[in-house]
């Protein structure tokens, strides 16, 4: 079913509600979903709704305007009004470990994740045998400290050339720069093996196991250029015990970080996330 | 802050959004939440909202007769309205142990739980002194196979004469009669030691022992003439391994069985909980 | 490394962890685990210890009779020996569903688990590709009732050709007879999709759903002539909402299924399962 | 029943299970639990047993002595020995937070933490009605900058003259001195409403929400003179969601922290920790 998708924020007011609702029903929008949120703190009002596309009264490439000028103008709304097709095109990007890789590619393989793989890239081509198995092309792109910006320059290229929406780093165990970053504002997943903030940076299951937790954790967040500091979308832990290696914990981990990737590709995919400074509001 | 609650349900149709947040807004009703669900198997449609009453246009007694007129009757909707005052009336029923109860009374003593609780019923004498610490008047009242109809009658003349809204059984280890659930209808709250529909009836946790299951669990639900088989509210579980005794198990079962039924009595009195048929609507 | 694993049961005593100890120390075994449990309600005592197997002053065909003689004896105890070598073989029985294959095979591909597939077996051919790509063997054995004998004999001819130690049931939705679980007891793991003994048979989500639970969940377990009634090796749950529809609740669900399989193949796989009754031990 | 309890540290070597089961045995020990653990990176053994006392060969003043010479000095161990009595004296320090004051009275009532609370210290006059209830003395000593020394001379007084032998931090709001902490060694157990090391200090939950988390949690810590970086001793974690104000999460938490403490508090109690540098070994 087609359907579009309003996200919007403002200052909270009384009759927002009644004015989205209305605008909807006059237009003989059949709604499937709606959800508000207040910001306290903020003072601002948030709200997504979702409603069959066919059966509306307005065209398709009308309504950014006409909910323009006849709602949003009114309330002085920030919106975002995008549709639930074609389908998203997501670009993975990885390096050696394939946990999250077989995740995905299994919910892609089974219709879980309604989406288009375009391309697989990473800096070693340990992964080109799983990632060929499901036809999906995959670019060996060897990354090192002094060619960074011009691999990131083909990177960018490959992800234009097949149209590329979003991007999901699936354990790929390299820092973008600012600007590759600037291409995919709020589009780019990472999944990071501890439970955010504690344990930025590298090897967090051995700095979890030097420090004596007791649960560890991984968190999928948007990038952004500060580390391992953009805003999360979902986090997830596990029970882990004295007797438990450091071998233990990356595999107790892995488990935990493939599911928490894969619930983030989920939610942004409904587009369900609105991000708000480095906080997300995931409307479920 | 002084608030009005409407819980609505209806045949899914067009415009039901608008109907109900057009009326709040033109009678200048400020929305401090609104959430609607969709039950598709069935076809219906739920909503709550609650929104302040002193700056509302229609007067507290006015508010049903109007919203039925207006609103209601045109989508053919059962609705209720009720409001988050005075504060209402709890009675608890225990026996002996003592977990659930100091749980209870600990969120009461710190204002977590607003509510009054006039009465603490008990078929033992153990806990009067606790009760008494809390300043709560306690009844014991011993049952019997052969005098529980009386009994009953004696219980249910102190909770009328005390006004009483809803009932909770904090591990109260009796069963009630037909009779006294019938003037309290989803309005008695208990709370059963095993993540029901697993292990219904006494001794779960021999139960779940005997069974060998690695995951125990509460569930809090209004109480029905059919044992442990009312709408459920809230249910957790904790992680038992085959070390564990059945002694433990009642340990670790105990932390599970208070947070959850508190959890169900913060529902229940925040007037979240829609029940349709033998399943619960959470608004959260 | 080559280890030995020795898992004892027998009546609590006095002096039987010192005269295992000994046994093994007098021998030169480097132990690198040792777990016992007491059942207070059986009065029975159990072990487990792991040693390595290249240091050990006792040849590996000779440990058998000499624990035997001089330890098991006095105190009249079970013992079974093993060792962590050869590989283990696992056959694989599916169906449809693609999700614990993938998890499975995904930690087969990874080397999480050290096992050999020689095969994977099917009612249906959809899943052949996939097994394909992993370089598996598949056979599609089609089920019905009239053949559902042959049928079976064509599988365990199957198992006895390729050597196969254990079988999983990763959502094979056949039942299996009971002659053929009798030629691999307690070798056979199933997991079935709700928190047992709750939802024991077909359509458990749907089920979950009708009774309204707040909580579902998976459990691994040995098959045995009951229905989802074996010995329970592994159990998780997640968390639902009343807007969950049955969709969602097998969605949500099949993360916990795959993950609590693979948990249960893993103890299996390490020889930390000891079955007592209908109750398992989890040595760890 | 009166047990004796050994806990050992040495370098890992084959034979030690064998002589100190050995050493059990010969004098009629009865074992009730024996647990150990071979920590791989340090290469250290660690070693837990517990056996009851009437029946065993040597006096309760003889064993140190005897353990010491026949088997510890062999193996260059670090040991402690102890007894499960006299019941062990707990005193608890609380500011204005009830919740965790009353979860640990509420385990005293019930007979499930065998100890004695002989004192109740607080910086604060608020809980003392609820302290002298269970007919504990309370004693409010406010505390401030300037005579925060004096004040913490008049804490000690108290704990030695009450023969005090750990304390319990349960949400007190107040920084101990080195030379407070140095009294107790290991002995002082805190209470941080964070999953530690994220959101280390000062109104943890403020953090939380500022950095959008999806996980809120607590930590049991034995104190030392780093801020919240202790030994950790137990965490649990709770979800939330945006909607979720800080409010929100204190509530939620405060069921989380209340739990956790009190875990640790029983870990304590059973003599089942081991601290090792930074991190806890729970024998359990």
């Amino acid at each position: 079913m087609h359907t579009a998708i309003l996200i919007i924020q403002c200052r909270d007011n009384k009759g927002i509600v009644a004015a989205v609702s209305r605008f909807l029903y006059e237009n003989n929008g059949n709604i499937l979903a709606i959800d508000q949120y207040v910001d306290e703190e903020m003072g601002d009002f948030f709200m997504r709704a979702e409603w069959e596309l066919e059966t509306f009264g307005i065209g398709k490439d009308q309504i950014q305007e006409q909910f323009g000028s006849q709602v949003a103008k009114q309330f002085d709304m920030n919106f975002t009004l995008s549709f639930n097709f074609p389908k998203p095109k997501m670009a993975l990007f990885v390096s050696k470990l394939s946990h999250c890789l077989f995740d995905i590619l299994s919910r892609y393989y089974s219709g879980q994740f309604v989406v288009d793989i375009p391309l697989v890239i990473s800096n070693h081509a340990d992964l080109e045998p799983v990632v060929k198995a499901f036809g999906i092309p995959f670019h060996h792109i060897p990354v090192s400290k002094d060619t960074k910006s011009e691999q990131e320059a083909e990177q960018l290229d490959l992800l234009k050339e097949n149209g590329v929406d979003f991007v999901v780093l699936a354990r790929y165990m390299q820092i973008l720069s600012g600007n590759f970053i600037s291409h995919f504002p709020n589009r780019i997943i990472n999944i990071h093996h501890s439970f955010l903030p504690a344990f930025v940076g590298a090897k967090p299951y051995h700095a979890a196991y030097k420090r004596g937790v007791k649960i560890i954790g991984a968190t999928a967040h948007y990038v952004t250029e500060d580390l391992d500091a953009g805003p999360i979308i979902e986090q997830d832990v596990a029970r882990v015990r004295h007797h438990n290696t450091i071998d233990d914990l990356v595999q107790i981990g892995q488990d935990v970080e493939k599911v928490v990737l894969s619930k983030a590709i989920k939610y942004h995919l409904a587009q369900k996330i609105k991000v708000v400074g480095n906080r997300t509001i995931i409307f479920s």
